[in-house]
């Protein structure tokens, strides 16, 4: 985990206890929020064409709630690895490092049906 | 974004744009990525009680899919904050300063009903 | 409920009980099921545009798919509800008309932005 | 489909005529709807115990609430059901059919590890 990804999974872990919230922050528990946030980023998202959705940040008020949701996204992914003691940068990269062998460029590209996939 | 965030989210850029699969990675399109990835996380832990899923990491063959399924949710989420153009830590840390005025740590102490959130 | 959902409801109900599962539906259980079903068809839909997913049924191995996740979400949710003890058809028809009331047929016609909600 | 799932199904689908909002009725965008509604019913019950979670009606206003959730949730699958021309209680009854097979009530009773989806 790198040094700013530590530092806010720290500072989570210090708003959890000092409210005592840790017995809730169970892995169950956390993935039940971070799909729960999840459901709200989709809910901003759900009826706009992709097209739309690809200008969404242009509109001031869509983009304060849609950052608003990738910060809760993000929050509860770290607070759920910290927990879990996974370091998500490491896992990300390793998986990449998979994709960039499953998926070779030559011949998937530009093929969404072959592979879409980014893992 | 963190150097480190950031060195992810570029080689992201990189790895879609070999593969000219950036038209697939509309924000309505990754965000979708982003909840299936979510339920895949959901279904390793869904059937465990909350005990059980604190321990989930002590078993190596379901350490390693919680690990993958963290870092597929890691990889859509850093790729669709870089498509909207989003600090992700930034917004994660604006976040946590409204809910530390918000929730009040001697008010809220050790109270699910009362503010279990983080966000 | 109707008479044919309620059947689906008792089938499920025998079939949880023939395998002593019941100590697993919890609401919370079922709820993390019924998420993860409706992530694996995101995943089936996520990379088509609206319009492949408007044809998504013509190829015999996607429909295949499709009509078997929507068979899964179907089944917890009907489980889900029959452990709640919540009539979906009720629930359903009493939120529609309120939406009706909210959502006049005038001042929301063809409008995305005001109001593309059924509920 | 029953007739009184067949009745929510053209009900639903004259709410959107009225409106003219079958354009963003799209299989891709149900099934976000869906999802985003299915999060909601994750956020009522993510900080509950399951034990807790198993209580969660007899609050009456947490009743409403998940009560509602799982509304919006019929509504929108039988909505996308209706759209993609699957009967949903058919192929759930399907669904069902294999999982008699697959998991045999002898073999799997009891056992979480071993066997505890319905489908």
């Amino acid at each position: 985990m790198t040094t700013a990804l530590e530092e806010l999974a720290v500072r989570l872990r210090e708003f959890a206890a000092a409210r005592d919230w840790e017995q809730f922050h169970t892995p169950k528990n956390l993935a039940m929020a971070l799909a729960g946030e999840t459901g709200e980023l989709l809910a901003e998202l759900q009826w706009l064409t992709p097209e739309e959705s690809a200008r969404v940040m242009r509109d001031p008020e869509a983009a304060r709630r849609v950052r608003s949701e990738l910060a809760d996204i993000a929050t509860y992914l770290v607070r759920l690895a910290d927990v879990l003691g996974v370091d998500l940068l490491d896992a990300a990269h390793a998986k990449l490092d998979e994709s960039e062998q499953r998926y070779d460029a030559d011949t998937y590209r530009g093929s969404a049906r072959k592979a879409p996939p980014l893992s």
